[in-house]
């Protein structure tokens, strides 16, 4: 089986209502582009900062969710919110929610690994700043396909994206934001390694590069492939990446290749 | 500290007495090149091949382990002696013998993962048609600093790398032969991700590309760094390699960006 994707490289301005908005135009014009499976990316409704999330949080339903499931439904397209900041109980988490095509929720992942990195003289972020981490990994189904959904430095644990793909996920999705230290080292290589060790598509979505911001994203979305190759990429610039998986090469990898069926669970 | 490395890229050829001669030379010439430790490719006595297996097999000790010890302690060196078709109790195993500068053996490992892959009309090999797989994760200790060890495919579970990085590996040195089809896709790929992941240095050490072989290994021999940059390679051709690696880079990459300690094992 087939899914077309759109995955929504968009550039985050400092006004929620309008990143709102934005992220719902893009929605329609992947939708026009033949997309049944819409992705958007890490924190699209506020810049990338910690002083940031405690103003633009929502708690759920807020204007973001209200959106997200009326969108879904009027096009009838799955959608996998990226990530906002979501205010419950007195925390902040960076949370992921998905909608089916009836415009109901079906799945919600928080953001389990906190980004707390300090590269000398280039990137230092402590998201555990003002972020708490989820502890759960998270799967939503499409047409009885199983997806796993984490959030940017969750796809930095092998553990963590093994776990999906032994619970049945064909395809990860990974709403993201790598910066430029870390994006040129590590963005193609960690979708490219996640993918072929676990013969699985993997989609990354980022937020367009914003060149004056505080946080420079590194866009560069992509779709990996089973294969570990990269079958469709943007650059740095706002775009839609429209794309296809097939559940079919899939299997054909899986056979050709069988890493996942010579697994020796007993003697790791 | 630092350790300078030897990787011997060699051409193997249906002789084993000429093959073990020649490895003899080439670890003198690398020591000559000031390397301490020394690396030879998997399956260096016997050309890749199921019939050759039981042919070129040695039962310890053999010539090739008479010559590992000899010239370890006469240079002062350490041997990680590649692999050889090992055999024991009627089986066959593919295992690697490591030596210290005494001329004592300090590890052994026999290949975990069989490399029974099919890719039509590409490459199809059933090394479990003939050889017998180990058991072990294996570590060895180098002037205090410890060392995984493991075989060609091997590398392609990330779990087994992991538990070698968790058990304080420092390095994973890989004995490999890749080829043409899974060389160009995934040997730099599986090298950088390892090392990434688990802020270790990877070595791959391959046979030289045999164009005329039945089974052609890819060369490239590398080594990765715990950024998971490839910090020096070989081309297809015979060669050697002669790097450095140096722990304080690992425990520098390990504190900027801490994700050994950033897992989250209970929620795996």
């Amino acid at each position: 089986m087939k899914i077309k994707l759109g995955l929504i490289q968009m550039k985050v301005e400092d006004n929620r209502e309008d990143n709102i908005r934005k992220a719902e135009e893009n929605i329609r014009k992947a939708k026009a582009l033949g997309a049944e499976l819409i992705i958007l990316p890490e924190m699209f409704t506020t810049p990338y900062k910690n002083d940031n999330f405690p103003v633009f949080m929502e708690e759920y339903p807020g204007p973001t969710n209200d959106m997200l499931s009326k969108v879904s439904k009027e096009l009838d397209v799955y959608i996998v919110g990226g990530s906002i900041p979501e205010g419950d109980g007195g925390r902040i988490y960076n949370t992921s929610y998905v909608y089916n095509n009836k415009g109901e929720l079906i799945g919600k992942h928080r953001k389990a690994h906190m980004f707390d990195i300090d590269v000398k003289g280039k990137i230092s972020f402590k998201e555990s700043d003002t972020l708490s981490p989820g502890n759960e990994s998270t799967l939503f189904d499409i047409n009885g396909i199983k997806m796993g959904l984490i959030i940017c430095y969750d796809i930095r644990f092998p553990e963590f994206s093994r776990k999906l793909s032994l619970s049945g996920a064909k395809a990860i999705i990974v709403p993201a934001a790598f910066n430029m230290t870390t994006g040129p080292a590590h963005w193609h290589l960690s979708a490219r390694a996640r993918a072929l060790d676990n013969q699985v598509y993997v989609m990354m979505c980022s937020q367009s590069r914003n060149e004056g911001g505080v946080y420079v994203a590194y866009g560069n979305s992509l779709v990996a492939s089973p294969w570990g190759d990269v079958i469709d990429s943007l650059d740095e610039k706002e775009g839609i990446l429209i794309t296809e998986i097939d559940t079919e090469y899939i299997e054909r990898v899986r056979e050709e290749l069988p890493l996942l069926k010579h697994r020796r669970e007993e003697i790791y």
